[in-house]
């Protein structure tokens, strides 16, 4: 049987992952700091994943022979460009390490559009530059190296999931989609930007599903992880308040662009659905319908 | 006063860098596993590297405001694919954190041709693809990525001095020019391929000057450190054999080939000249003759 470690499993994506996992055939072992109620199944560990020596004995305890890393710093806002970019990099490495010493078969990382040239428009993995500018982005493309180095080296194989825009129930309330829904459920106008820029906006459970199949297979490398149907923001936030009935409270042009946002940040979605063979269960309108219902009525 | 720690200080390159910095205004921190006996005005640290807690307190001791870290596993005919490269990676963000964290300005890293697309022929900073192949040259590559990216978020300059083949009276005897030299001034046969492939040699003294002449100054980024005279490895064992009056020794042709051996490996040294203003004090035979000597009869 395979035993899979899932970091960062009380996560935005890792509860998802947890669910996926349930699905497939593996024996499950949860890493976090805050375990999650109510999960049969599951086997817990409450371990800082920034502490090496802990780290390093929680794998030789558990000999996972598949490695699911999501952990990752995330404070909106904080995120792009703070040093815990630095200790979070160098902590996936030692996990890398210490997987890969334990004789460990398979390993899926966590990456981001954001180490792509966000001048590249739609982007694709094979061919768009990698050049991040944040210093998120940029340990990003450091521990996807590292990784793929390994995979080289020692009698594993790796693949790194580049997520592009989310949305889902749980998301942090200062993000985009959490936002516009947090204020139309309160009868708040939503202030927005013009909305022009194009993206890919995927549901978390989606994403969650996409990087199990990523890690379930044999596809090796980077894969983008996005639903392949490119909106407009604008065209995003005015479908949130029709869903929400509540159109007129949706402002766009009341907030400037942000500066260095690029207009266009979409993914080429062939080597996901040609090679790992996976497709969304929600389509946008799907899935924002999801969101909205778990965000404003509970649920996951 | 600047106070420099400098790390591989009993190193083939080490022991000339204390030289060149002790020709500079500096008070000199060496570091190193076993330290050089008659070596005034240097304060010696015996640490090892890969203790991340014992460097951490060695910087915070120290509180070097300039740092030039030369240590990482060389091994002769191991360096190249030894997972010890994964550890000397590791250790060396975990130094350059620190290095960052305790308030240092400048810092300059050991970095190698092999990070280089070994099918650019001259390489030059600016503009040949870095494509590494060895472990090695991967794992240089992300510890210079590390160190720019560091110093972009932390009020520190960094440089990388890329360094390409070297020679030197203490040169490993398993190693290309102290093997012939060895050979030769035992009155034995030396053996060598064709010797049609073109290099850059430079003295351990010149690259160890070099980089310290980078470390005093403001240039920033990657620079070759190498001659800026390429010839092939014929033409240098060739010398050899004439300086050393037993041309007939050397034995062109009786050895294959390496594979992967690139037929042109050179330096384009337009930065270290014009930028860092600096250059060798030896020309190729000037310099061979001195490694010939100390070779042969002693000396450093």
């Amino acid at each position: 049987m395979k035993r899979v470690l899932l970091t960062g499993a009380s996560g935005f994506l890792g509860r998802y992952a947890l669910q996926s996992l349930a699905g497939r055939d593996y024996e499950i072992h949860a890493v976090s700091r805050h375990p999650l109620e109510a999960c049969g199944g599951v086997y817990w560990h409450v371990v800082d994943l920034l502490d090496e020596k802990r780290v390093e004995a929680l794998i030789s305890d558990v000999r996972p022979s598949h490695l699911l890393h999501l952990a990752w710093y995330a404070e909106p806002g904080k995120f792009w460009d703070s040093a815990e970019n630095f200790r979070w990099l160098r902590a996936t490495m030692a996990l890398f390490d210490a997987f890969a010493a334990s004789g460990g078969s398979r390993a899926v990382g966590a990456g981001s559009c954001a180490e792509y040239d966000w001048g590249g428009g739609c982007c694709r993995e094979q061919t768009t530059p990698l050049l991040p500018v944040t210093v998120y982005g940029r340990c990003k493309d450091l521990a996807r190296r590292y990784l793929e180095l390994h995979s080289t080296v020692d009698p594993m194989t790796s693949a790194w999931g580049r997520i592009f825009h989310l949305h889902g129930p749980r998301e942090d309330g200062r993000r985009l989609v959490a936002s516009v829904i947090d204020a139309l459920s309160r009868g708040q106008p939503a202030p927005c930007s013009r909305g022009d820029q194009l993206r890919d906006f995927l549901h978390a459970a989606d994403a969650a599903d996409a990087l199990v199949a990523l890690l379930d297979g044999v596809v090796t490398g980077p894969v983008n992880i996005a639903s392949g149907t490119p909106t407009t923001v604008a065209a995003l936030v005015l479908k949130i308040g029709e869903l929400m009935e509540a159109l007129p409270l949706v402002q766009l042009g009341r907030l400037p662009a942000r500066s260095g946002d690029p207009p266009v940040l979409t993914a080429d979605v062939a080597r996901l659905r040609e090679e790992v063979r996976w497709r969304p269960r929600y389509d946008l309108v799907g899935g924002l319908r999801e969101t909205i219902a778990g965000r404003t009525g509970g649920g996951m």
